[in-house]
């Protein structure tokens, strides 16, 4: 018999962030619900902050993860782009957090090796192991796709980062 | 007669977070409060995400603000260190909001040609020029100088803005 955990992923944007719910007992995962908060594009950035909190904080209080998973953005180049998605990266740490959720961070690249099995990935290539891993997942957007694949990585990954933790 | 209208201007930054309140009456404006909020540096980033929004939610909540006004950023050269400002900025920018206070946002320039007379202003010229015009502030570090000069701007901008958005 094991603990089951529910998962949640999220996959940071101003323009849409992917969330994605999984149920993980031992090795065996469970797709729960996936989607995509899309604030709208023509608020002023405050507002377009507050309305990603409400529709996570939504999810949070729908979903009631135990823990969540957060992927480390890639850096642009541009860092007016960069500031952007660091604000919308800041509230998506702020509100799992706020709501007593532990959240761990993992890299792209960990993301993709651990579900494709290679770093250099496309989406393509994520999304299709995502319905191998979960078929009951039918992530309607790349965005909602990655989270799950952020929580997949949580999954495989969690064990050792508590191990981690008890170690420091 | 004029409205009063209390402003709270925001310095965001990961490490310390500028805060301060002055109330304007038409062309006169009184120091109410400033400070810094200082989550602590070693803790994982969403736990110092949620110590930044319970600083500034804290500070919301004593000193009730109509407005508030938060800094451009300077973007700085290394994209890591942009992400990171701007995950705080974020932060800065949705608390505000979630209480329901509009907030403008305003150049580092345009605070130091407003405050200063000159886009080139050094940190202790504004700080100089925050004890002319607040003579009862006496704010204790650069980030709490740097947040009363962004409302001192909000004071003398908000006019236009309100008309500006009335043209649109």
């Amino acid at each position: 018999m094991h603990t089951v955990i529910r998962i949640l992923g999220l996959d940071p944007g101003l323009r849409r962030t992917g969330w994605g719910v999984i149920e993980c007992a031992g090795t065996r995962l469970v797709h729960v619900a996936c989607g995509t908060v899309s604030p709208p594009d023509d608020a002023p950035m405050a507002a377009r902050l507050a309305r990603l909190h409400e529709g996570l904080t939504a999810v949070i209080r729908e979903f009631m993860p135990d823990e969540a998973a957060v992927e480390e953005t890639f850096v642009n180049k541009n860092p007016a782009s960069t500031l952007k998605l660091g604000q919308a990266r800041g509230v998506v740490l702020l509100v799992p957090a706020l709501a007593g959720l532990p959240v761990a961070e993992y890299a792209a690249l960990l993301v993709k090796k651990t579900v494709v099995g290679a770093g250099r990935a496309e989406k393509q290539q994520i999304r299709a192991m995502i319905g191998v891993l979960l078929p009951a997942a039918a992530p309607q957007t790349e965005d909602a796709a990655d989270a799950l694949a952020v929580a997949i990585t949580h999954a495989h990954h969690r064990g050792s980062a508590a191990r981690l933790k008890l170690a420091l």
